[in-house]
């Protein structure tokens, strides 16, 4: 597996014009705007086959003036993702607390499906499209009120921003960065299973970066503290944006000191060495015990590079 | 320089005791408990030199017994850093708009100093523990209300997150991941000059992370919106944890394609393109119309390392 999902976003974010709020409206106005529903973090998509399977998964873009409609006088709701090549993209939450259904919208068949049993289904680019809008329209959801002094904050710059009108404090999308490592000694690498996973469920170890660290120093604690282990070196491979709800994976291979891997016994309760052969059975899902890490996670592509080389 | 500024903290942050409130009590009943305080973003140090001299600088720690003194009942302001070996560091902020000026604690001598000004004559040791206390600080200061509900948050797990009493949302304290990097081409390296930056004064072109990007399309974006120059190939070199208030640097060297470097006008005023030789004498600070990146930000860790070779 070559790409990683949710990477290889086409959009254009054209990030200079966000607050032109008259090219935006010119933008919202092209009869061409397309716009991506989200209810409750899923994507209006269709499938082409039978209910349930995602095989051929693709967005179902709405018009922009039936975004219009549903919004009404929340138009501040739609948010400008970029162009895509001269089409405008535009992002929308619909609200409501029960799943609006298939069929929800006037244009044609279609249904909110859950991010991630339909991410690999769906074309890569459309993939990272629905991460980038999830991302910011879940911090909208998250982030009505002024962090500073509580009050309503509103949002500016066609979704990107947001001002508190009492404080004057301004706000932006949250990015949390988490370094992803795969440990390594010897040829043998080192998979973790995570509290609340089953039994022969593995992956790489991460975990959320702290103030005051590089990716190194962070790479570094996460080791210790989940597996006691010293790193040696750390190689950055590369990075995946993740929109649960929106993180950063730094992908890294870590170089560690022979040692025993001891697992923390509360977000990790099982590790273990794999050489480089058993690891391949790992990833082609044809070891018996273990299951290779999922395919959405950036995990995988860290696998799959160590298998490989 | 080999050291980049703010790295290196070398606490032992042992996160995983950050909530049991007995262990941090324990902590800070130590006799040897050292206390950071910081007012206004601003560490207590003390210099051995002449006043606004930096020079020797070393941070003045208090004690914890001062600090619950200063803190009385805002006991839950005192926020657990790390061991230093042994030895329990705590962070502070001490409130109030106007300095409390020389000699504000009863055990010995120090002021409060501006960060930038200090950070490069302090240990760096020291300079990264400040670094980590001050972002963690200014969150609380600017995070104080629930930014889903608007209620005011409480600080638990020691000031490592907080928490919303009536909607009972976490907030965990935040990390903004900036792209910073060195365009070359052709053996020459790019650095540009920010809207509000003297005459002559320049550096890598940087950029904070969106919601969807990965490292490298974040650093193509970046370099297309400041300069108008296409991407060919991006590689990590090292990263920076940036205390105002709490980005992560991370710091990259982009091929770019050959071609007019036009700068955007309102972020970037001007870009230039520096021969390896020319290059040398800005770093060295002998150019004569140019002056290097300020020794505080890990740009200049990547100009040095391409002069370098």
């Amino acid at each position: 597996m070559d790409h990683t999902v949710f990477t290889g976003n086409p959009l254009d974010r054209v990030s200079a014009k966000r607050p032109d709020s008259a090219w935006i409206a010119a933008r919202l106005a092209d009869p061409n705007a397309r716009v991506l529903a989200v209810w409750n973090g899923r994507p209006f998509v269709e499938t082409p086959g039978d209910e349930g399977r995602e095989e051929g998964a693709r967005l179902a873009y709405i018009t922009a003036g039936e975004a219009r409609r549903i919004a009404g006088d929340r138009e501040d709701g739609l948010f400008f993702l970029g162009l895509d090549g001269e089409t405008p993209v535009f992002g929308m939450e619909i609200g409501g607390a029960s799943d609006p259904g298939e069929g929800a919208f006037e244009r044609r068949t279609g249904r909110f499906a859950e991010l991630r049993g339909v991410a690999l289904a769906l074309p890569p680019s459309e993939a990272a499209v629905v991460a980038t809008a999830k991302s910011l329209l879940d911090w909208h959801r998250r982030h009505g009120f002024c962090s500073a002094c509580g009050n309503a904050s509103r949002s500016v710059d066609s979704g990107w921003r947001r001002v508190c009108p009492a404080c004057e404090t301004e706000h932006f999308p949250r990015v949390d960065p988490v370094v992803i490592m795969l440990a390594v000694a010897n040829d043998k690498c080192l998979l973790g299973r995570n509290a609340g996973w089953p039994e022969g469920r593995m992956s790489a170890l991460a975990g959320f970066m702290e103030p005051g660290e590089t990716i190194e120093e962070a790479c570094a604690r996460e080791l210790k503290e989940e597996s006691g282990l010293v790193v040696r070196s750390v190689a950055y491979h590369s990075s995946q944006p993740w929109p649960f709800p929106s993180s950063l994976m730094i992908g890294l291979i870590a170089e560690v000191e022979d040692g025993q891997a001891v697992p923390d016994g509360v977000e990790i309760l099982e590790l273990r060495w794999f050489a480089r052969d058993e690891a391949r059975d790992v990833l082609a899902g044809r070891h018996p015990e273990v299951a290779t890490p999922g395919g959405l996670g950036i995990a995988r592509t860290l696998f799959a590079s160590w298998c490989a080389g």
